[in-house]
């Protein structure tokens, strides 16, 4: 199926990864009632605590147990790997990225005595039995290991467990272009998608109750190498909900509905004492607000699409987007 | 036009005075290169400083100059009319609330020496030569006394100079009947609509060229008469943005996009020092959260159906969304 | 010695638990060089998942690890034990508190799917080797299994290894009595200091050089049974900052200063989809906001006082402030 | 009476305009029952609409109407000299600033069609008929035109008629000098005092009774020429509570307390669409922290201590602090 969303162009991959330098990485559990897992994303090559990245979020709606933004916010900076997963296992999937970093810091001659792991999360616990928790550190690293510029979408990683508009989300990821005084720009979004009530959803009626109540949650992740401040940064992820809304979602209130942002583009060491950064011009903002839109609700489809039929720990079949728009296809011929 | 938005039924006059109580007056400069006005919503009768309302805002884009925001989230309490105007009225139209407050107080027999004027804006200097802001004490108090239950929509008061997506913007309103435990509830909303690129429009592809970049403002108020808390209320406003989403915007640079909202419901006094305040069960919220979003898409579609069509001041014409959609009809037979 | 902070009278027992039904308990490790701990405070008697309390928090500055916030803010609502630890070991402490709520709700017949934990920390690497991480399941269940309302001040729990002022900190507690309509309503606080440069002390001059730079963190739980909305609750934990100013400290940059505050008064369910709360009438805020105040500045002093002098991993001895100020006085004989 | 207040030297004025280029303006209105004013920060020469500043404001107590808040944070940018007046005179205080700005930018060739003025007050209206708004166009320009690096502090301009501690405030301002990178930066602060009970006030006890209760409001005003990000500078203005918490505030709940910071650093255009910024670097940010904090607390204490001694319309006397501190040691003799 070929999506259409918006007019900006998207990237070589349409992924996340067309942002030069991020790399995302998978480890799916699946044994017996255990269908979940984690996905990290790694923001540039190279140790992100000694080279730190400006980065801000927006929270739409915050029931949900996100970790790290108290800082990630006061210092406009991420740190580490950004790691998504259920969400009961985010204490043991944060423990696993401080030895992650300390190992990393340490083969870097640097002794890490502090560091702020950021760690999202979705409600897997319908298709999964969340209580016991089976991502630890093999898997994190695990994840870590394989990251890559390719990587799948769909019902993989964090996404293996969840739903969206009550049929199969997961992963899903999407890039836009962006030109400015004659070069490309990348903006690239990848979101976990557990989020929506099926009545809602806009591309397409879908039957009643299947999802009665919006609950579950929605992360993006938003990477781009365009220079802008931890503030303009800021700006930009507050419109990812734009893509959610324009797929019928009100933002409801049982989902965590959270998006991160980074910029891979570096800073100048300056006159002693200061550092140098370029940014952009506030006036040509709308361009990234254009871009995050786009890919956010593309990303949301894509995670869609890309997700295969499933069953609810209790037998209820989830059927996959694509399996949906087959059907309604049929009944309208 | 018969609109169908979202899934609630609308009120009896489908507009933010369904809510028992709430007026609103216009008053409308035109008077040479003066194409503006006033818009007032008083959110109950009496004297709102002696019985505050509980109130709370949301700010989706900053780029405006709305005042008393600061007092309103502190304290969770709307203390005025909030009177909407064009950009560079608003020293004199605060100004103008202060007269009147003072004056209703002291019918009142209570000397007012500090008030906090809720006062909201859009930039209509398209229509309007906005540097000699005719709107003062006289225009504001003419609003007030107007005020009613039945009001005109369209391009009068604060929304008669204002451009949206490109055709006629101005003052629209909407609401939406909640069912709670047995009893009706309303959520109201009144819009002033000066945002969008005509190209990212949703309702129907408009030409390119007409407003090539998002610019102007938007401002929502809503109202309701269901019991929340300050913190309750501010989840509720800020969801009004998922309106202005689902018609296309991506929340423009330049566009300040305020949403502000109070509730009518009363709190009761208790033993000494105390008081006594109803609320909602925090897991019944995605009720008020629909509402509030298919009132805001709703109100938008309106501000622009009910308006004429215009001339900018540099003679460029403004269609309405009317006169454009026959246009599109009679091309696509 | 005999602290004389503010004009308001302190509790029974001048600590946090002076607050009816809050209890705390501490883990110590002392092991090699490990000097580390957890400290919890249980809100409440009973299930804090099934009858969540009014929460609030303020970050002063966010260059911390806290977990939690993100729903706590959004939903004014604290549903576990809060605890606090060494920065490292956030995560197990998360997963430990994961399992002690799953327990917990099994225990009341609930499946517990998705659980919000509040974990706060400081950072003790001068005095433990915080890369092992020995803070998990095990110290966590032992410190809620001894909660108790007498507990331990000084270098105990999650106060063992840390410093202020560069003295030996701690945890401190304090409480205040606040009069209100003929009945008496209590703040308590309970902080685990590890911030301050020794130059900026204002109790007494201290010599330069022990802390030459404010690095580290405060963490500062309020607890109070006067009936507050989790607006007015924010208000009041706003103002934990007033004491550590009053002791001398600028909010340094390297350190995490959080507050968090909950009030154990009762919601009453009212008709349906609705409750019923108590609020304190928002002209009498003063009385809170100064109670919080006083509670901080003793509270911080208590942690200091009731500690024991120390010695730093890399053989540096801490002085406690008993010691350092009989030095003081000997000097000025 | 000479303060030492901290451990950073002070400018040679010790004033905000000892950071070049800022001046300070008053105009007093003393005409029977009025005893008002206003006060102007001139952030920079030249015009501050076209040559924007990077600014930022921190709320410590929200009950307060300070207008252009919304927009300074959202954009980062100061584009209007800063406005301090009594409580009901904002409104006019504001549409003076757009016909100031109008004109500016006419002389400039450039025609406003929108502006942002910040706007703050306190409540004189102890010494003052408020109700009257005699600040207007007039006094403003006035205010404007005689604006200097050398101005007077006390009972003048916008403290004209404000009272702090139960003593007669005023405006005081204050500087601090910064050594980073072998340059010398400076921090100034101008407030408006107008809060605090008498009976917490710690630099001397103060006889109870004078201010009951802590209402009014303070306004603190910080500029810098040190390069930093909005972001930074928000985290620098946060600190400025540290000033009056030291002095024995608790930030009471009826003062509206509110700070704004502007840094004349210059930005440097970079390739198209793009530009430079230096900012400090972040583990710096502990330098300009404990210059504010000093800053704030001298600059209120200037403020009280270059006051006369007055009479509320009322006829209570109020006391300077000077004539009080005379009092006292006549007592102890």
């Amino acid at each position: 199926m070929e999506l259409r969303i918006g007019r900006l162009p998207h990237g070589k991959r349409n992924l996340i990864t067309d942002v030069p330098g991020v790399r995302v990485g998978h480890t799916t559990v699946d044994e017996g009632d255990l269908h979940t897992g984690v996905t990290v994303v790694l923001p540039a090559p190279g140790n992100p605590f000694l080279h730190k990245l400006t980065a801000a979020s927006a929270v739409f709606n915050g029931y949900g147990k996100t970790q790290g933004l108290v800082q990630l916010d006061e210092l406009g900076t991420l740190e580490t790997p950004i790691a998504l997963t259920g969400t009961l296992n985010v204490g043991k999937v944060h423990d696993a990225v401080v030895s992650y970093m300390i190992g990393l810091c340490a083969s870097d001659g640097f002794r890490l005595t502090s560091v702020n792991p950021v760690v999202c999360e979705c409600n897997d616990s319908g298709l999964s039995d969340i209580a016991r928790r089976p991502v630890g550190e093999k898997e994190v690293f695990a994840a870590i290991e394989s990251a890559s510029a390719d990587f799948e979408e769909g019902a993989v990683g964090a996404g293996r467990g969840t739903v969206c508009y009550g049929l199969k989300g997961g992963i899903g990821s999407s890039s836009r272009l962006m030109e400015i005084g004659g070069r490309t720009f990348v903006m690239g979004i990848l979101v976990q998608t557990n989020y929506g009530a099926s009545a809602d959803f806009r591309l397409s009626a879908l039957p009643a109750g299947i999802a009665p109540s919006d609950q579950g949650s929605i992360i993006l992740i938003a990477a781009t190498d365009l220079p802008l401040s931890a503030r303009q940064l800021r700006r930009v992820v507050r419109r990812a909900s734009v893509g959610m809304a324009r797929l019928g979602s009100y933002i409801g209130h049982g989902s965590g509905e959270i998006a991160i942002g980074f910029t891979t583009a570096e800073r100048t060491p300056a006159e002693e004492g200061f550092e140098t950064v370029t940014v952009l011009k506030e006036d040509l903002m709308d361009i990234p607000f254009r871009a995050i839109g786009e890919c956010a609700e593309e990303a949301i489809l894509k995670s869609m699409l890309s997700a295969k039929p499933d069953r609810m720990l209790d037998g209820t079949p989830v059927r996959s987007l694509e399996e949906f728009l087959k059907e309604e296809k049929r009944k309208t011929r």
